[in-house]
């Protein structure tokens, strides 16, 4: 929670753990194995997940090693676990895990799109802070989900940000850095709180829009009439709103009140638009257009420096 | 007005006239003039636009055989004109053609938006709609504009609504419909007023909502900052943002009525779902995270069906 931002983790990492553990084997999981796989890292994977059919799809594949009976028998056979399952699902996840994790020999990490919640529940169940956790987010996915989706480039230039605290263990962080660095992603370190207002902003706030702009064309169109004549500008807005509903359902019921913020703000902004709009007041309009556009064009040419 | 809504014109279209105008040189116009001559069509195209560079580089790309000294004067020289200006200056440019315009023996066509306006301006002109105006509209486009983001494929497998009315001579018709098919579009017809419906749902409104949110986000981050840490959700669903502030001024001080009637909706819609979420009414959200996305996957079969 205390530390200060940084454009990216300083120490040079060296992934030192040999035997991995991934719990949840869907699009994120499975694409962080299928990553390491693809760039020969030295490690042993042991998967877990509660359906059957991915268990053995990612055998087959060749993502895992192993599969391990249950998330505490795995948790109990490897050096560094990451929770990679829908983020309501955490708490009780790391109750189950308890026992094994009690020893301190396990570092553990996840990739939950909101921290609040897995700070909380390590809270709630050891009484502080664990220095063997450390919260993390890979930002990168896709509408798809599940195994089928996996992809070993996933995360390539994408940017894994991680929320350690004050009481986080250096070998740890260095662990679950190299971990990510290992499959081409950058590593930045936040604040639990600054880390779940920052998505809330930049991702959990348009899928939000995205759902409920085409629900809301869906319900005034004849039998979905109306997307027979959009193209390319409507397709690219709405990708995100065919993304999984439980995953979407579980992260703004975890972040709700930073979602809420920003979309207080907008619905204000887009109100005052709207009443542009009523009144003809076209400079308003142009000057929030060309307001946006600056802005918009400065993020391509982040997006173009980080080669995405 | 009257036309019911076809799938596609039915006729089959060949295109006879020989001579094209195109005044506007833009994306739009010149993307047009590039896909004609990529596809080798038989035709001398004669440009104009209000910027000398842009007709300069016309010519020099080989997209025009010739520049007019004037609207007035390719209006003129021409068979068939393409008016590829923004939506607002239309009437002021059919006023100045309408010299040309009055012997009936060029046919016209436009490219904006919207609709309504161009009717309406020739109405106010002319007393009717005259039977050689096809108002069109082709589906298609970029977040960038100007000739030097021209594409000769830019309309292939793209639809083009054309709107005519009851008095639209059939010819007139048959060769802007050619016009388009000769590009690699699908020409599809729809009255004025169900044109600038469907439009404001699938194209003005989701331009409003992501200029708003990037605008929204500017004014709350320092310096940009949280642009950083956005990934490619944000980017494909802020792409639109990006787009030419003056077109888009135009297009909502000219659509403002069927804009107005879904920004409405969507506002109803999303501060329903702002009240589920401050409510934690996770049933809600996930039901209308349900519904979307089973609109989207159908949108995604409609675009693979037109291999979009």
């Amino acid at each position: 929670m205390f530390l200060p931002e940084t454009d990216q983790a300083s120490a040079d990492h060296r992934l030192t753990v040999r035997r991995l553990g991934i719990i949840g084997l869907g699009l994120i999981g499975a694409s962080l194995a299928a990553g390491l796989r693809q760039r020969g890292a030295d490690l042993t994977i042991v998967g877990y997940d509660c359906c059957a059919d991915t268990r053995t799809e990612a055998l087959s594949c060749g993502y895992i090693d192993a599969v391990a009976e249950s998330p505490l028998i795995l948790c109990e056979q490897v050096d560094l676990l990451v929770l990679a399952t829908p983020v309501l699902s955490l708490p009780a996840l790391l109750a189950e895990l308890k026992p094994a994790l009690m020893n301190g020999t396990t570092l553990l990490t996840d990739v939950g799109s909101v921290k609040k919640i897995v700070a909380q529940a390590a809270l709630d169940l050891f009484g502080e802070q664990p220095p063997w956790l450390v919260p993390g987010h890979p930002i990168a996915g896709s509408e798809f989900s599940g195994i089928k989706a996996a992809n070993p480039a996933l995360y390539v230039n994408h940017q894994v940000i991680l929320t350690p605290h004050e009481r986080t263990d250096a070998f740890a962080l260095a662990q679950v850095s190299a971990l990510w660095e290992s499959v081409g992603a950058k590593v930045q370190l936040m604040s639990v709180a600054r880390h779940d207002e920052v998505l809330a902003a930049t991702s959990h706030l348009p899928h939000l829009l995205a759902f409920a702009l085409v629900d809301s064309l869906a319900q005034e169109s004849e039998s979905y009439e109306i997307f027979h004549y959009a193209a390319g500008g409507f397709r690219d807005f709405t990708r995100i709103a065919a993304s999984d509903p439980t995953m979407w359902h579980d992260i703004f019921l975890t972040n709700d009140v930073a979602t809420l913020k920003v979309l207080d703000h907008y619905l204000a902004e887009l109100t005052e638009v709207r009443n542009s709009l009523a009144a003809g007041n076209g400079e308003q309009l142009f000057s929030m257009f060309t307001r946006a556009k600056k802005a918009r064009d400065y993020f391509s040419t982040v997006l173009a420096e980080r080669n995405l």
